[in-house]
């Protein structure tokens, strides 16, 4: 598999070239680190965009929704989408307003999205969405039944045009302005958990699951 | 002013509406809490859904680019845009893999975005980006000069054809599934700030700000 996505006319990154990649775990990375992406699609003219829980399951994009959702309506007969994913890292307080700036992750995948039909293929996009959330979660929960399963609508879009954009690093102020007697410097942020909340039927006795109780270390990192 | 958007065929909340809301305070707190929104907007049949910054100055939302960058070649031309902004607030992690879902708060604005020309209306629109994401950094910081007024790019789109969804509150399985034995509550999910993190050229002398400081407790609403 090569280890880049190969640019297109519509991927190139315009703006801030530098700032744009198209390498493959890089992509992979920011995707699977998203939990929600924007779909956006266009109907009479109006486009609309519309977040969503997803996964990356090889070079695909699975995302969800429903056969009664004005998205779905929209995407089954087969419209073209954009999934844009983005991971908000920091802000960065430069010495000017002019190079204020924020420090992220996006990826921007283009393509046409398509209803998954086999019910092997929903499984795995849902078993997907599911361990993305918690690992070990497929097994700890009741799985779908065949009811649910048909009741579930997933759209698939093939990784095919696809590129990052992201922003890493300190402030860059223009040269005069470094003399200033302003503070200067970058707001990490990121993503974090609180503490679990039981769910008020939900018997004392059953511990909280480590992938729960241990869910912010891996957000972090740690 | 009324208190509410009014519904159009376009905005109607179609799936799960008791979730959606046409409230122009809930609307006007998720648009406030938000940093990135992302803007959909359609050339040549193929949507692209593009992160950036963004403000809201009473009824209008204002956005962030570059003449130079695709989206503002396309919008600047008067093509109709979608905005949405999305907060994550938890993870939903019930008995059964079918009814996981996640706790959010969102916002779709539909309509036609123009490019800000008056330099009041954009130095209006700058300084509520900056004191957006950090307040009081408009007087602190250097403002921007006649130079970087031109070359920084704002577009508007007025808020008319509008509406939030959102989900909260605790997990809902279905009856027969109460009686399974798998842990279920909801994992809360915040945008959080870490330390932040001096720039090399800032004398060590120059305070952190408070605003810098304090920036988590006022993420966290405490």
């Amino acid at each position: 598999m090569p280890e880049t996505f190969p640019p297109t006319e519509r991927t190139r990154v315009v703006r801030e070239p530098h700032r744009g990649s198209f390498d493959r775990e890089t992509i992979y990375k920011i995707l699977d680190e998203g939990f929600v992406c924007h779909v956006g699609f266009s109907m009479d003219g109006q486009p609309y965009v519309i977040p969503t829980m997803f996964a990356r399951v090889g070079d695909a994009i699975y995302f969800h929704g429903s056969a009664a959702s004005r998205m779905l309506r929209g995407v089954s007969s087969g419209l073209a989408v954009c999934v844009t994913v983005t991971l908000i890292d920091g802000l960065v307080l430069a010495r000017s307003v002019f190079n204020h700036s924020m420090n992220y992750r996006s990826v921007v995948a283009l393509g046409n999205a398509s209803l998954v039909d086999a019910a092997e293929e929903k499984l795995a996009a849902l078993r997907a969405f599911t361990e993305k959330i918690l690992p070990g979660r497929w097994n700890d929960a009741r799985q779908p039944s065949e009811k649910e399963l048909k009741a579930t609508s997933i759209l698939r879009l093939p990784l095919s045009e696809v590129s990052a954009k992201m922003r890493t690093g300190p402030v860059e102020d223009d040269a005069d302005d470094y003399a200033l007697s302003v503070w200067a410097g970058v707001l990490p942020l990121r993503l974090a958990a609180g503490e679990p909340v039981r769910d008020a039927r939900c018997e004392p006795a059953l511990a909280v699951p480590g992938s729960v109780s241990g869910f912010d270390r891996r957000l972090s990192g740690k």
